[in-house]
């Protein structure tokens, strides 16, 4: 059959949206797998994503992309300008990696998956150390194949945050922490705070009922989403048509489920207002993990540890769980969804001390990166480092330098996108209030289509259409900027914890 | 990058695995959309689903595979052979059918669809007239590129039950429609039977907690399989090692969850059973529609309204819903799950009437192809049918011709398997009980392990290895007989309902 001669960039597109589809039937099969498995099937189900990973890799690197991308006239529109510039990057990032380096690289990943469960479940850091020395030599030799400038951690580091670099990251991280480090000292002089309210008996249908009752006022689509459970919450995209979240509910403890789920539901809303015209387009995708964390952090915290929004919905929890929450008074149970307290494990974290987790990340693998820092001497280095900023030491490595997953799963160069999510979301939210001045009385009064269709407008429809730094600076007139962030964490918990700035 | 030079065996293989992986791929989001597709994401999941296929159909008519079926040399093994069979056989049934035709036939059948669910709701056989009209035109269309002998619908029914023809069918029909119609107007005048106990108020977890307790009793693995909810239950593979069901539960009505349960882990035991050594391998598939419902009815019938099987169970289920059932005698009961009521809708029926549904359908298909029937004689003839096979008349059309789905979607031949597993569902039982003596006596005492060891055997494990006759000779010794079907009728309901041979 021979084919009707087409433009290159219909042909382009028709490609990439192949791929867009085959990449979207693998969303499926990993949150089936996350959420539905039978338990004998993992085996059969990595198979099969493994074959997917090929076929799509395939049609990735096909040689024909680059011939239509060379062959492509003068752009006639911007999004034709910005469909070329992302195509060209994912062909390069695609192309860049030897089939054998890949191949090397997922099976040592695989392997140090295995040993980091054991080594977590052990307490001991010596089982996943030679697998980590892998892991930082096989990321090394990944920055050298993708090409840098300045540092290999550029080269990674851009892998998830497209335009950022690790002197960006450092002089944004440098002003949190100067802020930072002595707030949490003088919290810790401040008044006490109690979570005793959060930490009772609450049933987990009602948990769900409730949680989904707020995401469905944020204005989250059921009718292109549902919330399943798993152990690790997680929002996926299957095209802006069906983006789902999971949580999990804990019977003694009401905040994983209830703020687990506005945080993913925060993540969906950014997948579910991307532009349709986007559909099946590389464009169709959010831009990179720190918007997207700035999206989940704003809904989370932003909005859902905020005195107004409880002012709505503290009234609504009451009525849910009368018996437990029947006779807190508002301000205490605001306290108690806003008590800093230092700990070893990021993902408990609260707002404060957030960011001091990922800077003790940040700063490790810079180390080991550049070879300053011996896989031997992580566990002790990581130990320092929650002394020097947090003010505590890991009891062991399991709640240590063990406790997150990502570097056993070959990423490096990701932790500071959570930071930078958390800096983006106040420069966005001030933005929103600026723009919309009523914000704060919508959002005491349970109303966030103004908020949201801010969002919408600024943020979510663009996709990939701009780049993350572009996106931000149109929407907020300014650069990443850890000011407000600082700013707003000095507002919020000196107010909190009656202590003088 | 050369590729190291294969044997064509080796590098077939290797392709039909990739194949298979993404067939599986394929079935989960099938399921999926089944199970839990949000209301707004099915054009989305339409579009993945959709280049899932293309690009399955891109590598199922590779040339390449021709070419190594070409240079296949002498099979060194039994199963060598039987994959060059089976490898040819979807070579050439996927590379006969012209890509236009195939699109044609895409498009035609999501507006037969679209325009059979409006009818049906309708009751209005007009509005799916000119749709029908097409999908037979269509078909024959399909039976002339696939090639036949004597009958265009031998070249239909034979992608569903390979090596059977409709001179086979139209024969082991006739017996049995000799021997089953007498038997319904035996019946009729029998004893009254009364299905009162099952038409009662039943939990819905309950019925589910009872339904799991029965199929894991059997053998079905939730290890490797699960039980979900939907409208239309199903069975569906993602490899052995994954076979989901699905159920839907009447809180009125025991029957449809019970027993469609004890039906959908009959296939999905048959599909766990395969051998593993066809992991990913066209051998891996269950031969035929055919021998699947053969193994569905045999444990939703010959074991699950068998008066052996409730001796063992019944007590159990009495003990699951006390208020229900508790004062109702197990002969009651038994009685209650075998009542035959001549009926319009096929998948309500009864053992004895449900082959009478699927021999009006053979013969009005038959007609249409041979264009003795014309599309607007349909409703009558199928309601003359009803009539004269089951002594009932559709009081419309909903009832009628427009109940089924599968003309909606382009489906002609496959009605016929429905039957023949219920032939073949006695013939190997009976040779299953010939070799397990103590059958009887293990169902009697819930053990089950016998017959499905004898299945496993003798059936399960050898996938698509045997054709669906030899596969049957192999097991029984004989070939497709109604005999033993027809005795199994007569001897149980002859009983059931007092009446002489």
């Amino acid at each position: 059959m021979t084919k009707a001669p087409q433009d290159p960039l219909t042909d382009l597109k028709a490609h990439l949206a192949v791929i867009s589809d085959l990449a979207q039937a693998q969303a499926v099969l990993s949150w089936d797998e996350n959420v539905y498995l039978p338990e004998g099937a993992a085996p059969a189900r990595g198979q099969q994503l493994a074959t997917l990973s090929r076929v799509i890799h395939e049609r990735a690197t096909d040689p024909k992309i680059g011939g239509w991308l060379d062959a492509l006239g003068e752009p006639s529109s911007a999004d034709e300008a910005a469909l070329a510039r992302v195509a060209r990057r994912e062909y390069r990032l695609s192309t860049k990696l030897p089939g054998d380096f890949v191949e090397d690289f997922t099976r040592i990943r695989s392997a140090a998956q295995a040993a980091w469960v054991g080594a977590r479940a052990a307490s001991d850091f010596s089982q996943f150390a030679p697998h980590l020395e892998k892991i930082v030599a096989l990321n090394l030799r990944q920055a050298d194949y993708l090409g840098y400038d300045t540092h290999p951690y550029d080269a990674l580091h851009d892998l998830y945050e497209m335009g950022s670099t690790t002197e960006k990251v450092r002089a944004v991280f440098a002003d949190l922490r100067d802020a930072t480090v002595p707030l949490v000292r003088d919290i810790a002089e401040g008044r006490d705070v109690s979570d005793a309210p959060l930490r009772q008996v609450f049933s987990e249908p009602e948990q769900e009922a409730f949680a989904v009752k707020m995401v469905e006022a944020f204005g989250y689509s059921f009718r292109h989403g549902r919330l399943d459970r798993t152990v690790h919450p997680f929002a996926t995209s299957f095209s802006k048509y069906d983006v789902r979240i999971t949580t999990r509910y804990d019977p003694n403890f009401l905040s994983p489920a209830l703020f687990g789920t506005l945080h993913e539901a925060g993540h969906a809303m950014y997948e579910q207002g991307i532009s349709s015209s986007f559909d099946r387009s590389p464009l169709g995708a959010a831009v990179s993990l720190g918007i997207h964390e700035s999206q989940s952090r704003m809904w989370e915290n932003l909005v859902g540890r905020s005195y107004g929004f409880w002012r709505w919905a503290y009234p609504q929890v009451q009525e849910t769980f009368p018996a437990q929450l029947g006779n807190v008074p508002l301000d205490d149970f605001y306290a108690a969804i806003n008590k800093v307290a230092p700990s070893f494990i990021r993902v408990e974290a609260d707002e404060v001390t957030y960011n001091l987790h990922v800077m003790v990340r940040f700063e490790l693998e810079l180390a080991l990166l550049e070879g300053s820092l011996k896989i031997s001497e992580l566990p002790e280095a990581w130990n320092a480092k929650y002394g020097e900023y947090l003010g505590i030491t890991p009891p062991n490595d399991a709640e240590g330098c063990l406790q997150d997953i990502h570097w056993s799963l070959g990423m490096m160069g990701y932790f500071p996108t959570y930071t930078l999510g958390n800096i983006m979301s106040v420069q966005l939210f001030e933005a929103a209030a600026s723009a919309v001045p009523t914000l704060g009385a919508d959002i005491e009064g349970g109303r966030f289509d103004g908020l949201l269709g801010w969002l919408r407008e600024n943020v979510h429809q663009h996709g990939s259409r701009f780049e993350p730094a572009e996106l931000l600076r149109r929407a907020t007139g300014s650069d990443l900027d850890a000011g407000p962030y600082v700013a707003y964490l000095n507002r919020k918990f000196r107010a909190l914890y009656g202590i003088e700035r």
